[in-house]
């Protein structure tokens, strides 16, 4: 009988996570301040995140050690199981052998929790009592509610107000998890408030949740903020996933050519693809690795790198980055975790050394592919996780015209259960492509009065 | 660092699953045909299933080859995992060991494609074409259209019309696997017409929705029926669900002095406890093995063991069962997976003659017990699994009291992810709680006219 499913046992769990920039010869740019132009130094994130996480942001050391007790939690649902994707191979007819890495097994749905779990725990480490955060689609929320319960912190998630609204359930789900969810803009805030004062029906975004979240927590020694995604430390909290799927691929006696995942700002990306692209970088492999990324927010395809805030608003400091421009707005698609304007410091310094590839894909191509893939496979994917999927298709079937046996590897990184609206907005024809055009994009730039990079 | 979760491969998944009734002394009583009163033989279910699963509903057989192609598909999702519930002990500050297996990880999201993969193969084997169920909460209906979009058979489901109008998420679930499903009572069927005929507003019931998806099939040679529940060789299907913890126990050099699991119409209780049942009957082990029903619809508890229809309208043999009365309407609570008015066949002889025990749980003090659980363990549970765990809960408490240390394990059948509306509504102190009176249960009982058993 044929093996489905590779799995690891909890003794085979990585101890240590991977640092790629230690591997790179060219080494990201530094985080600029804004008032001077000058490189901040990691005290700048002091009054931001706990100590160990700064260093973890900055550290040059290519091996990052795992603490027990984070060992310990991810267990409950890691190693996550690696799949060869029979069925969808048969659907494609394709002489491709593709496999996935599901990270939907854990609690909150996604892969998320890898990074919530060790951010909760070194928060905890040091005191903190309440943790702020944003959320758009409400992964991230989760993650981090569910990670907070585990450690006695108090959690506070400013969700994104059309989100809020039209996803009740991951709100419950943070409650569930004892998390308190405001919908964003609130009048706690003074962000909130001056947004409510021009718009008292404002929708909200992820740039407005952001700045109530980092308000809270700078004007609360107890209370610290958290990110899902973009920085240094998440990406690295992330290679847990790739880690454990060299170890499968190995298991299943097979490497890939090939590895895609879906690109927010670049954590679910970094995960899978890092621990191959070290054997890109060290043991001379050419394994493509692959970013797919929504058509209506192409920040990797369209974009320009340049030093951009990591907000909306602009309260981050500059960072060197392939983005859109802090302002571009992404079309409402419901893949809500990629709706953001730039991808991470890392990430863009591999696209920019041609390291890494990137590919776009229209909200209406995910939906088909994700309900291929759940006809096909079984399980439902979230929106984010159909562009990697759309991806793999294609990869599958350039495959098949060649006539060469592609291994592919892909991230399907959260299930859909908490989507199904999504779903049958699709069915009922009700989604439209967003694509963005030209002007678009060059009028997000144009506004902007940030550093260039030569 | 302590172990969570024991797994096991693909390759030591059971090869066979275990038909309890041959390990009995006394045997089931048989079904009667409601005409005759005469037993009825295997013949009768001809128009309504493929000859092999009428072969598995009567063989005396201990052990069940199961087919290759059953195990590779079980392999998308199987084996299972079986966890330690560290952290649910230590909130009860009990000295119990409490395990749970987790059948929330099958695509549909709980333990019913254990019998809905091998009756869609059976099916496809005999050359049917189409198969028509009925579903209540939607678990079984999922778990159906999952199966038969593998095996290429039409699936149609009748979905009561309340779940239907409140659960639309379970339905697009059923539409992405390309089920169709209907809105039941339908105007479809005559039985469906004849209800909307006296009540054109009917919110539908299960046995409703029974009687449509009974009449279609038998009105159609090349369409069958499946039920989810019940009967013996759904039963039979589940026990590689028990069949993988007993080794998954061994595993972890544990065995239960306690198995617990919810209880509809016993095939999610039979999955866990018939292999642990079996170290009882013929190896003189002592473990006891706990059903755990709803308060509001009490067969086990408070039914009386005597024949009855295992349908609400009367179109099923005679089943010698625990039966609260066909007639007998659960309230609406929201696990509408244990609304059922009997328990199946063995269940029942096995309770008659004190094999087993059952407890009965009250809606609240099951959100109650399902919120703990997913506050400590992460996995938000199905509203049908949080009635196994009021009852760990319980025997966790007496184990505190007495100081002994008892070894409880449990099915946790589900997750609830599509049931997070009633999680709100409990959170918003919208759900009472529903004990039957004992003038109910005499007012139903009074009613039957079908055999009594001395």
């Amino acid at each position: 009988m044929k093996t489905r499913k590779f799995v690891l046992s909890e003794k085979e769990m990585p101890e240590h996570w991977y640092n790629i920039t230690a591997s790179m010869t060219n080494k990201p740019l530094p985080p600029l301040h804004p008032g001077t132009l000058q490189p901040i130094g990691p005290e700048a994130l002091a009054p931001l995140f706990p100590m160990e996480l700064i260093k973890q942001e900055v550290t040059s050391e290519k091996w990052v050690e795992i603490p027990d007790e984070v060992r310990d939690l991810y267990a409950i649902w890691r190693p996550t199981p690696l799949y060869r994707a029979y069925e969808l191979e048969k659907v494609l007819d394709t002489p491709a052998k593709i496999y996935y890495k599901y990270e939907g097994v854990s609690p909150a749905g996604s892969h998320k929790p890898n990074t919530a779990i060790p951010q909760a725990y070194y928060n905890k480490q040091e005191g903190v009592k309440r943790i702020t955060t944003e959320t758009g689609a409400g992964q991230w929320g989760s993650a981090l509610s569910f990670a907070c319960q585990h450690f006695g912190i108090e959690c506070e998630v400013y969700m994104v107000k059309v989100s809020y609204d039209s996803k009740p359930y991951r709100k419950l789900m943070m409650n569930t998890w004892g998390a308190k969810v405001h919908s964003s803009p609130t009048n706690h805030t003074q962000a909130g408030r001056s947004i409510l004062d021009m718009d008292p029906n404002s929708p909200g975004s992820l740039g407005i949740a952001i700045s109530e979240a980092i308000e809270r927590a700078a004007s609360d020694e107890h209370t610290k903020y958290a990110l899902g995604s973009v920085l240094n430390h998440v990406l690295l909290h992330q290679t847990i996933v790739g880690q454990e799927a060299v170890k499968q691929m190995e298991m299943a006696g097979d490497m890939p050519d090939i590895v895609v995942a879906p690109f927010g700002g670049g954590s679910n990306f970094a995960g899978i693809s890092f621990p191959f692209l070290r054997l890109n970088l060290e043991e001379g492999k050419h394994i493509r690795c692959i970013a797919a990324e929504p058509a209506s927010c192409p920040k990797l395809t369209r974009g320009v790198f340049r030093y951009d805030f990591g907000d909306t608003v602009g309260m981050t400091p500059l960072l060197p980055m392939y983005t859109l421009g802090h302002n571009f707005v992404p079309a409402p698609i419901h893949a809500g975790g990629l709706r953001y304007h730039g991808a991470g410091v890392i990430v863009s310094q591999l696209l920019k050394d041609k390291l890494i590839e990137a590919r776009s894909h229209d909200q209406l191509e995910c939906f088909q592919a994700g309900v291929l893939f759940a006809k096909a496979e079984g399980i439902i994917p979230a929106p984010e996780a159909s562009h990697a999927i759309a991806t793999v298709i294609q990869e599958a079937i350039a495959a098949k015209i060649s006539g060469e046996s592609k291994t592919i590897l892909f991230n399907l990184c959260g299930h859909g259960h908490f989507d199904m609206q999504s779903y049958e907005d699709y069915f009922a024809n009700k989604l439209v492509k967003h694509e963005v055009t030209a002007e678009d994009i060059a009028d997000s730039l144009s506004k902007l009065t940030t550093p260039e990079i030569a």
